[in-house]
């Protein structure tokens, strides 16, 4: 338990938690056309050159570019056009001097031909004789091989999040399978004696389960995949065996913990009885979300997060999601959407602990304001009313009403 | 074909579209659990208060506010603790002046008690009698019934994209299934004689299909579900019956068109032969992007694309996902992330046009940049090594080299 017990800022607990994880990314083949948002876990080098031929990038004539040369409306160049290209196929043409062939769109330049002249800038005199009625430079619409891709070149690097447009460039090479990081599993538990499940009536005293929830779609945003593990109440030896067949099935492990002090303790414990080193960090200069436990087991990250829904969704996003993406081999998480607004309230703060405060984003006389959500942490429907977080730093001692902020949508 | 081959702006040809679009949005019911991303089709009422009983918000001692008016380290005042309420039941104690008893976060405030000292502001007597060291108002740290949520208030309307916090708002009351709107399918088709599918070596003049993977990437983005059909020979017959059979499966037809201008004809007939009114508009003034097809038939929206796979993608950001959004019953598409940056070098335009251009975003001395990525449309990695888009307006000359510009990122 090397830092047991240390409240420490946010950015060095997250430091501290990462530090402890192996470096190594696992990774799977998937079929590109499956590879959307995935993170790339290979350096892909092109195969091939792209295009594999040259082509044309107008509807005209291909032609050798010195017969045009000076070519004009007044003085047009003459041409004999002595076939046509066909799409997809190789031409069976080849240009000599004063000679032109048809081609379209992405057809293929015959040989001997260097550029190619737009359809609208020619006559058609009888059925094999033209006028160019301007010059084109040679190269003039041609894409030459390789001019999109050269083979060898690199491509994408591993930690790149795969877009649509890079599925379609890897698809242009034929490369139909990518090697991607695993998706993360990540256990859920929530525990508390007062919780039950959402379809269940809830009986005095009881409250349904949140936290899975919303934790599971933050792990699917940030690409895991959620293994929720129900409900456990609070005893040591529950949560024990459940916490540790969680962390069996998975990469990581949530606890989110019942809210008193004896259940975060009674977390703390867990997690330093599942494997070494255990805790790393027990407390958060953050609010909400002092009551955070960081630590790693069997080389798997476990986050006991707070039991206040509010709570729970602040610190996950600041360690959670960031630990995903690292164990998919991204060192700066996409960033969230961010506006920059002016702030409608005063907001008081303590040097030495950030505080994130949910704000709604509203547009008044054409100027964007961040209007603080205030609540007590425990009202969940205060982030279903926000549309972002705005974080008050560490040696600040508040915002004042007017400032510029800036705001981390969800 | 009432607007048939009339050169419209983006913004004019989009509502064009989307006027002729049905209002009505398709809706399923799905577990909340599943609901993700999902946009919401009907609208949330509370159906019962949160929280149900009045929970104290830290571990302490429940107790009748008045009873510690005055209270001071110097001068506490004396309670006497009848009693425990465990966590997730009833409590089977009542609170009479100068009484106290003990309760936990999120446990239930007993009858006769109104507020709670937290237990670090008490001193422990004896086995039943306590000092509370500092006053407590009525109210303080206690969650009173419905401060959270009220019965019946309004939660959220439709249209609303779901985030992680909505599932565990609904979870929390008890809302474990909703109406989302249907995933719009969409079928899309990719079209050229010298198209080969991407496990295919190329022959001479021939091509790996691009577009119907970028576009299936952009379609999942915007919440779609792509149907992929395939490829089609540039061939009237050939291409109005795949056509035909992918709008009857499908909610909106994708035609990636082959590049040359007979093959664009080719695919305003086919829409023609679709359905009523047909083709709504033939060209826009974008670039790239001209040669795009927007039509409507059997109530369902057919988009024909251009077939170089920089325009595909810029055209199917401009129309194909705003439609997706429609279709689910969002008029606002969730805005893409925009970073402000300088420009590294001049970019012409010409008015009357919309330009959108690649570029990449670097910093450079702590400063973003804007450095367009220059390449002719028909190269797929252009969009590969790009960062976003920067639109250069309707009416602008271009922009000059060190102005400021705002970036769409991918």
């Amino acid at each position: 338990m090397p830092e047991l017990f240390n409240v420490l800022p946010p950015a060095s607990a997250l430091k501290v938690l990462l530090d402890h994880l192996p470096v190594r990314v696992r990774a799977e083949s998937v079929s590109t056309a499956e590879a959307l948002d995935r993170v790339l876990a290979e350096s892909l080098i092109a195969p091939s050159s792209l295009p594999a031929f040259p082509r044309s990038t107008m509807d005209g004539y291909a032609v050798r570019a010195a017969d045009t040369f000076g070519a004009s409306e007044s003085l047009p160049a003459y041409l004999s056009v002595v076939g046509e290209v066909p799409m997809g196929r190789a031409s069976d043409v080849k240009i000599e001097p004063t000679q032109a062939a048809v081609v379209y769109t992405g057809g293929v330049i015959p040989p001997g031909a260097d550029a190619v002249v737009m359809i609208e800038r020619t006559q058609k005199l009888d059925a094999t004789n033209i006028e160019v009625l301007r010059a084109v430079a040679p190269g003039e619409n041609v894409i030459s091989v390789g001019e999109d891709v050269k083979v060898g070149e690199a491509l994408l690097a591993p930690g790149h999040v795969l877009r649509p447009q890079d599925l379609g460039g890897l698809m242009a090479l034929g490369m139909t399978r990518v090697k991607v990081a695993t998706r993360p599993r990540v256990a859920i538990i929530s525990t508390g004696d007062e919780v039950v499940p959402p379809d269940v009536e809830p009986g005095p005293g009881q409250v349904r389960n949140v936290n899975t929830y919303t934790v599971a779609g933050l792990v699917a945003h940030a690409g895991g995949l959620a293994l929720p593990q129900g409900i456990v109440r609070d005893s040591f030896d529950a949560l024990l065996s459940v916490a540790r067949a969680g962390l069996d099935a998975a990469d990581a492990l949530v606890i989110a913990a019942g809210s008193s002090v004896s259940t975060r303790d009674l977390t703390a414990d867990v997690v330093n009885h599942l494997g070494k080193p255990g805790v790393l960090v027990h407390g958060v200069s953050v609010k909400p979300g002092k009551p955070t436990i960081l630590g790693v087991c069997q080389d798997k990250p476990v986050i006991g997060l707070p039991g206040n829904p509010v709570s729970a969704t602040v610190v996950a996003g600041l360690f959670l999601v960031p630990v995903l993406w690292r164990l998919q081999g991204v060192d700066e998480p996409p960033d969230r959407r961010r506006v920059t607004a002016k702030l409608t309230h005063n907001i008081a703060s303590v040097p030495g602990r950030e505080d994130y405060v949910q704000v709604k984003v509203v547009e008044r006389d054409g100027e964007l304001w961040a209007d603080p959500v205030f609540g007590k942490s425990n009202l969940i429907y205060t982030m279903v009313k926000a549309d972002g977080l705005l974080c008050v730093p560490l040696d600040s001692n508040g915002v004042h009403e007017g400032e510029w902020v800036e705001v981390s949508l969800f």
